[in-house]
């Protein structure tokens, strides 16, 4: 039990994948399908390639790297994402797919086989940033999205995913790999305050909280604000602020176990000087409970029933979000868990309150998640760091836990 | 005491400038200094010059057509302007032109000279929506903005005005042209539903509102949306909502003789699951009494101090706009209603909510404005309406006034 990882070039690799797309005052935009995230994936493959492993491409630009086993039995995985959002860190996905390649580095170096074959992956377009739907390449790798569709996909600027995909080169012509991995370990930093708030070194993710997004749009009477009388008008802006004001309360409410937040609202027209005909607004509502979201749901709905009558206001609610709360596999978390007590790390059993691919891939096999504190509790933004020890933790945990799946 | 405009002519004079800038389903879009306001200025030259008016522009490109008088006195004026707002009705400002059009066709069919001048103005660019500021015009024209200065103006497109009005065409050469007038009166729809709500046809405007525009930009702390504890949150969208519903209760506040709108609001990075980074939306606050005005202002500052603490967000704070209450002279609105109970109509003294063009000529010489109904109260979108007989009646009463003062 004395292998180790390397954390000089885990963090060298993070800062030569944080130079591909970093712009001076803007952090890393590392978009996916872009070619900055061409040049990412060309190096990661780079990588793979001196390490040995057999490089897999498939239709969607998921990248797995392939380390044989012994045996004919399935093989194990570990892997992440390396596309970014926009003003991003460097170690939101990287961290993950770095420390896959580091503990296949010390594997080699102490010639080592293991029984199974060892995957490293890398999937597309997790951030859904410049595509729509986010964790799209994993969403293909478990076939809940078709790969002809997810081919399809155009945003806003009529941009194709497969275009995109043939320009940079990283499109399979070749049918889906077909992997059948026995389990999955994604390791990524928080991107929340919990672990370094209780100064804890490594969170085992239990679940992923589930995640309703609803639009809504408040249609009001738009007229000239220096001649309406303010008890004749219909102003959506006001039921928006008391929509906003009443999703932070349930929130606030601990009984509800729940997070809400509006980031995203829009204004019509947006003058100054009228009365908005429309405001349109998301509402992010999440939680690690099914039946606390189904109830926020219940209420926030009773709540606009209340303001259509209040108000006089039309609106009208599309639910453009349901993902259900995911539960790791307990024999994996408890896997992991030991490994952590036999390393003698501190760690707790936590949430994870953002989506990742490991939610996904959990549909095709046992699954979990290792998170390392983020400073701050910040992510998607320059700011985001994690000191080198917690990322060395994490990879050794990550390290033993894939030697000991792989052999058992 | 039988003479009397021609409705017909008034409205097929807005008619056929109504349908310069029409475009389907998007109403009327005009906008000051563009090819649409060329063709509409050059069809009202084309009337003046018809009704035998001397036609004269100044470097701004306010229009003048000039009715010679008898006397060598100083001349009287009406006028408002022709360009609009996007999705536009086609009352607002043209009313007023049209009817002092016709008011000269009155005069010229009865052979009747005036004594002092008439003079029909349209005054460039008051809506401010591709220039700002609004008004530009009649500030230039006064004197409260030097030429130099106007001309200069760019917008957002990088497009300058001096520009513009070379390739209108619409741009004198020589100075400006000194008109000296010793009144102005403007007829303008209502845009607001105070006549029509009490059944009222003649709108005697006292005064124009007060208008003071606050830009509050409130800073946060953006981060996920899904690994945020809600307690742990500086989120600017709970204060912009706070401070939209603040204003509200003060302007429901019958005590503070106040109107209050937030229409503008702009969130960033404005993302779904991203806590805003930055919430900056205007305040406009309107009020006849300078005074409410005044305690308006410093009861948003206590408020945004008190949520500076509370909500633990960085706010900042600047007066964009800060126009006084501008009162009309009180002979000038005697004689005007003494014309309108000798016509018979039903007439009540009357608050503008809008800027207007006779806003500023008031600081020249003596002026006053008449409001028809707008049905609906509405204006500044393809459905502002007002009924044929309330425009005849206007114009009725801005050809009595404006003929008894010529003769005066």
């Amino acid at each position: 039990m004395d292998l180790r990882v390397n954390i000089t070039r885990i963090v060298d690799r993070l800062n030569a994948i944080g130079e591909i797309g970093y712009l001076k005052g803007k952090g890393i935009n590392r978009l996916a399908f872009t070619e900055y995230d061409k040049q990412a994936r060309d190096l990661i493959i780079k990588w793979m390639k001196e390490l040995n492993l057999q490089v897999k491409i498939d239709q969607i630009g998921n990248i797995f790297g392939i380390r044989e086993g012994v045996s004919k039995c399935k093989p194990v995985m570990t892997g992440s994402h390396i596309d970014t959002v926009l003003n991003a860190g460097k170690y939101d996905g990287v961290y993950g797919v770095v420390a896959g390649l580091e503990l296949i580095n010390v594997l080699n170096e102490n010639n080592i086989n293991t029984k199974r074959p060892i995957i490293i992956a890398v999937f597309s377009n997790e951030e859904g940033v410049r595509f729509s739907p986010d964790m799209l390449g994993s969403s293909v790798f478990i076939g809940r999205i078709p790969i002809n569709d997810a081919l399809k996909i155009t945003n806003s600027e009529g941009e194709i995913i497969e275009q995109e995909l043939t320009k940079i080169e990283h499109k399979a012509i070749t049918n889906s790999v077909d992997l059948n991995p026995i389990s999955f370990v994604e390791l990524h930093v928080e991107q929340g305050p919990v672990l370094e708030i209780e100064d804890i070194q490594i969170g085992i993710v239990e679940r992923v909280v589930g995640i309703n997004w609803f639009e809504i749009e408040i249609n009001g009477n738009s007229n000239h604000a220096g001649t309406t009388p303010i008890e004749n008008r219909i102003d959506p802006a006001i039921t928006a602020s008391e929509i906003i004001l009443f999703v932070r309360e349930l929130a606030l409410d601990k009984n509800n176990k729940l997070l809400a937040t509006c980031g995203n609202v829009r204004f019509e027209p947006n003058m100054i000087n009228v009365i908005a005909e429309k405001v349109t607004l998301v509402i992010d509502l999440r939680s690690a409970n099914q039946n606390s979201l189904e109830k926020a749901k219940d209420r926030l709905f009773e709540y606009l029933k209340c303001l259509m009558k209040k108000e006089s206001v039309r609106i009208s609610f599309k639910q453009i979000v349901d993902v259900p709360v995911t539960s790791f596999d307990q024999d994996l978390l408890c896997h992991i868990e030991n490994i952590t007590k036999m390393l003698d790390y501190r760690y707790r059993r936590i949430t994870s309150g953002a989506g990742h691919d490991a939610q996904l891939i959990s549909n095709l096999c046992s699954s979990a998640m290792i998170f390392v504190p983020s400073k701050d509790g910040i992510s998607h933004t320059p700011k985001e760091f994690t000191f080198k020890n917690d990322l060395e933790a994490g990879a050794n945990v990550l390290l033993y836990s894939l030697l000991e799946q792989a052999n058992s």
